[in-house]
């Protein structure tokens, strides 16, 4: 890395990112990147970042892997907003002794998602640290005025729906921790949720054109979190009702083989990247549209927010409150 | 810092934080912000980090240095684009144990300038490190069509000016790294140049606006560098005249006490965050107006773009090549 130097991998970056596309007037190269703005869209901006040993654990986690997901993490809360992303800088603090083979493997995966879905990587910035790598990514998109997606637009009465199905990444991260061999397929896939997760893109954008939902958020937090904050902000309850959360199959029966409540660990475990909306009920024929145009994941109802503030789940044993999230600073710390 | 968790850190920076102004639709609170671009602007963004002991010392540097250098590296950049700041993102990488009062040092150096030059901090990322402290500042701003300056726009014949004085951060550095009593106000003010860079803002945004400059780049890693990097992009040579290069006195003093060439140290010393411009003889009018409006410090002719693409530097003795710029990556490597 030291032989190679800062302009060296600038260098090696610019070989392989695709020229500016349209929209782009400057990216990589000059001072900062210059981006004409289609008329009469707003900017979207989101900044995310993974630290090794917090966020990926190279044992398990390839370069590409973490590449992949520095970006994905970003994605996933532009869909959040119903914004489609359009451009992403990329921040790297490298340690000194970072092979050049695994920042080109990060590179990589950033690159390989960022094409997937027309991102154009248009800048960024390389240090050098002597503590773990840190892989910050920003990323830019647009949306239509009065076609953004909130947290704070939902009201009593509205659906709460989750995209996918939940609790996979949490479980799969456990079973990598635990040396588990994931050999099935349900288990495989819990694993692959851990290491790239597939932010709900198409389904974030298509929710925000057609107006099919008035609240959003994505779970990089959990279920029980995401539930928290829109109801919140939105100054509404929720019910959840616990029969009804999507729960991965690999994950149920990797948290059952554990002893522990599949649907407790789901709500409160992080990173699922799905997506939660409250709906009226009146727009459910919107959100069925917008979810077949974006040929993504299905949607499950699994609760309504409520005119009274409290948080709660339901179960055929009765009502409980709902935990706690997953807070990536305080668990790890 | 554990006791007050992530949303504690996040619930100080949004008591902190002003309400979004105009053109900030959605601030800090969602999954991403939301800005409502003025029409016919283009959008310029860049990102820049600070390492704890790469780029910075706790020893000589507060937090609320630290802070203040975290945007002003970014707020340079986009003036060396000639574009006027609006928004940044604050994205740490915190070790667990870092004490809240640093924190919010941190925060409240970044918020002055920020304030100073209208710039609204709308959203960023908290995570934790087991490593150093990592302050990542994304930075968007915005300039008219076909008024961005790029390094790529020099011709030969251009004259090359420099806003400022040069060689203070460095020679700042290496009194704060030698104990040295820096008591007198030129002395001084190389300290405060290391700490507390101040970004030259005004002047790249009116040069912009009356296209004074040809190409323009900042001086994060020397003149020697932009000097090279401006050449380059603009497919010219440079020479440069020794005597003319504005070494700030300070540092003229101190390099001498070492025993140190001060031209050569300063054509290769970096952080100085002035500007670097590549004028046509005939605009120099222009170029005088644009100072004046801003009102920042003076510019000075240190050479010249040449059609001989060698880059050389002019010394009573004789010419001799330009030595290399600094690299913080390699240097510190």
């Amino acid at each position: 890395m030291g032989a190679v130097g800062e302009r060296g991998l600038l260098a090696r970056i610019r070989a392989r990112v695709p020229g500016p596309p349209a929209g782009v007037t400057i990216g990589i190269g000059d001072d900062a990147a210059v981006l004409a703005p289609a008329g009469r869209t707003h900017a979207v901006v989101t900044v995310d970042s993974l630290v090794e040993r917090i966020h990926f654990d190279r044992r398990w986690s390839s370069p590409a892997d973490v590449g992949h997901k520095a970006l994905a993490v970003n994605l996933s809360d532009l869909a959040a907003m119903g914004a489609s992303p359009e451009w992403a800088l990329l921040s790297l603090a490298m340690p000194g002794d970072w092979p050049v083979a695994e920042f080109d493997g990060v590179l990589d995966g950033l690159l390989a998602l960022a094409a997937a879905h027309g991102v154009a990587v248009i800048g960024g910035n390389l240090a050098r640290t002597d503590g773990p790598l840190v892989v910050n990514v920003t990323c830019g998109g647009a949306c239509r005025p009065r076609r953004v997606l909130l947290r704070s637009g939902g009201r009593p009465g509205d659906d709460l729906y989750v995209s996918g199905t939940l609790g996979a990444a949490a479980a799969g991260l456990e079973m990598l921790q635990a040396g588990h061999d994931a050999a099935g397929a349900d288990e495989a896939a819990c694993v692959a949720r851990h290491r790239r997760p597939d932010p709900r893109v198409r389904l974030g954008v298509a929710i925000g054109r057609a107006r099919a939902a008035r609240a959003a958020m994505d779970l990089s937090d959990g279920l029980a979190d995401a539930v928290r904050q829109v109801a919140e902000a939105s100054g509404t309850g929720a019910s959840i009702d616990a029969a009804a959360v999507p729960v991965a199959p690999g994950a149920r029966r990797w948290f059952a083989s554990r002893g522990e409540d599949a649907v407790s660990r789901t709500l409160a475990g992080g990173e699922d990247y799905e997506l939660l909306l409250a709906v009226p009920p009146k727009w459910r024929g919107r959100l069925r549209n917008a979810r077949r145009h974006a040929a993504e994941p299905g949607l499950t109802r699994i609760g309504t927010l409520t005119k009274d503030r409290a948080l709660v789940v339901r179960r055929a044993d009765g009502e409980g409150p709902l935990p706690d999230g997953f807070e990536h600073f305080r668990r790890d710390g």
